[in-house]
């Protein structure tokens, strides 16, 4: 052991010339700019939404503290039980309205791109007010009415017995009416939309494809997990956020990480142990279920998240999906969307500063310039001008960079000193 | 609580019409068949290797045993300081041979189908003994010769420090040379040839995407882990298996479950606390981390292993997948590959013997037929008269069907009727 810590030592003498690894402070001075950082930041934090609401508590702002000129919708988690009354209201609303011969349909708020609107000040996207009748006597929308009565009919059966399924299975229950999934996955949206409750709420899952590690404790489904003991692996985020709770941490900030080999290599090193955080990963794509369970150690724990991403548009994009949501389910974002993201890296900058080779960088192609381009016009890197300069510098520079262009410098490089440096730093956007 | 079982039981009286629910036992009765069944499948299998090797030892067959006519490779779990020696000692040689004035080139085994064989004893594809030359002083190998090199200098390294990388990673270390992903992958399974060590020896793993569940405990990376103690969300299958280990379990038998869907239901209804079982999925194509897993507990804890897959031609080529191991990997398919792996369902016969609704049948396509007819002619179909007849029933119907379409008798058909009656029947292949 002693002998191996030798040898070690003598290959970190040699890396001594590593880019910035002279420059790096010891753990302990780190830890304490961190510590300070994350004081001030809450204090402001506290300040400034006591400043916006103008009232002296720090409760985060919703939709019904904006005066919007058009009034918006959004959904909210419910409990089984108010579902299932929800959907009975629905259902005896259209009976009445039968009897009084006004005939069966149901209203359906529209989730069009024309009724979706980006909020600054929630930096968040959120549906307008825009609802269509949706008629069972109308052959245009005969199909569509019964499909939507038996996802209502399905959805209260999942409420009475308290169990969880997939899209899929859902699917599956009447292949002869939805025909396609996408028919009854649509659908879905809709039942969401008019219930005034979130896709997790109607007990239906998304496959989980997350992984966490590092130094958090929670409850999945009543057994109680402690991530600092998951190994290498990390514990499998999972699919049913309603059934997670009872969060604790004494870590300083999320990492969240765009792909598995970075995560990889922070779990292996046990990067948490050094500098104490919660390491989490969807594994590239976010996933329903890795968005709400980033939101919900925001939220429950209260730390900074900050993103380790591809420095290319997609990995813009990833981070965009979790800070404010795909266009696709708009209707949810305020509970799938985590605020205040700091991009820590890789930066475009990063490529010069941390001398990247050039053979590590990769051209950009036109599409991904093109894509470049079109998020330059997107509200929420606007809102943001330390985002834009960084775009606007990819896309001069014509040039991105993976999360594993760092090896280059040694594989240990990400964990032993950009990481460490960008924290000494605080150098993230 | 007692309202909501009152509720449950009336719902079961309605579901009593279900196809098989009403023959079905008890499971306690159930539980009794499996034991039965699992103690004399233990003694038959310890008879049939004793009578195979014609010792009284159970050890399994290994190539060594048989007497084939052309010589074999197979590729072994080395520790780092072998796998470090192996290296040193190629290195050597070669240092030898250029004083000796007989130039720089290593010899490396060919992977080319021609070289490939399947040997039914061993039910695994192995490789053949034909060598090709790399010598350095060529400009068709050169390149080749000094990737090689470089990979051997990256992996010697990985041994001095003990740490992990995925192919990605060590791709990345030498973007200029290795141009490309593809080239440094393919070295790396020369490498591994070299020196007869398998791929996880070498410390290169594979992104992982497993997760298991159910009555295991194992350590991942010195941490003990339960995996009746991980909620929902089950364990994420660690990606270096050489730090897993201590298996322990009172399973009686370990469920291969090909999708999530599948899996998010018989771990939502504990279907492990009621039959004592481990259950292990990939979510779709199986990753080397899953396989090797699979693999290790079979061997430690001696388990049966029931694989429940799609009614299609990909169902049964994960199956063999897990079974008999990938072309592209067979020099290490003895490490990849888990014997006597049982085809439980969906099987092609269960779709009239469970009355599978047409409509959630689906017409197999053109390339799905030709891909049935192809695996008609694999060695590792051909050698299981119930799985060809099950195979020809599937191309003359030409029907498929996903696990999911049970889903269409209730979401838990699929846990409370269709999984215990096949065990109560012991109906596998």
């Amino acid at each position: 052991m002693a002998d191996k810590k030798k040898r070690k030592r003598s290959k970190d003498a040699q890396e001594e010339d590593l880019p910035f690894k002279s420059i790096l402070e010891s753990d302990d001075v780190i830890l304490k700019l961190l510590k300070s950082y994350i004081s001030s930041s809450l204090t402001s934090a506290a300040a400034g939404s006591s400043g916006a609401s103008s009232s002296s508590s720090s409760k985060p702002l919703t939709l019904a503290d904006l005066s919007l000129s058009s009034s918006c919708r959004e959904v909210a988690d419910l409990s089984l039980s108010s579902v299932q009354t929800e959907i009975e209201t629905v259902i005896v609303q259209i009976a009445r309205s039968i009897l009084a011969g006004d005939g069966f349909s149901f209203s359906v708020p529209s989730r069009a791109a024309s009724n979706q609107l980006y909020v600054p000040e929630l930096d968040r996207i959120v549906l307008k007010d825009k609802s269509t009748l949706r008629p069972f006597a109308s052959v245009s929308s005969v199909r569509k009415t019964t499909i939507t009565t038996r996802i209502l009919a399905l959805i209260h059966q999942l409420c009475l017995r308290n169990i969880h399924v997939t899209k899929r299975d859902l699917f599956y229950t009447d292949v002869k009416l939805f025909q396609d999934q996408t028919q009854s996955d649509a659908v879905l949206d809709d039942v969401s939309c008019m219930l005034g409750c979130t896709r997790s709420s109607l007990n239906v899952i998304a496959a989980e494809k997350g992984v966490v590690v590092g130094r958090l404790i929670f409850s999945d489904n009543g057994d109680m997990i402690d991530c600092t003991k998951m190994g290498m692996g990390g514990k499998a985020i999972p699919p049913n956020i309603d059934r997670v709770g009872d969060m604790q941490s004494d870590a300083m900030f999320i990492l969240l990480v765009e792909k598995d080999a970075a995560y990889i290599r922070l779990a292996e090193d046990r990067f948490y142990n050094r500098f104490p955080c919660i390491i989490v990963t969807a594994k590239g794509q976010p996933d329903v279920a890795t968005r709400l369970f980033l939101r919900k150690m925001k939220m429950e724990l209260k730390l900074p998240v900050l993103a380790l991403v591809d420095s290319d548009p997609y990995g813009l994009k990833i981070l965009s999906v979790y800070g404010c949501g795909s266009k696709n389910m708009s209707y949810d974002s305020a509970n799938l969307t985590t605020p205040d993201i700091k991009w820590l890296g890789i930066r475009p900058s990063d490529l010069d500063k941390y001398k990247i080779p050039e053979q590590c960088r990769l051209p950009m192609t036109e599409q991904d310039i093109k894509t470049g381009k079109d998020m330059l016009e997107e509200d929420f890197v606007k809102k943001n001008p330390g985002w834009v300069e960084e775009l606007n510098l990819m896309v001069k520079t014509k040039q991105k960079a993976e999360i594993q262009a760092l090896s280059s410098f040694g594989f240990q490089y990400l964990s032993e000193v950009y990481l460490p440096l960008k924290l000494q730093q605080q150098d993230w956007l």
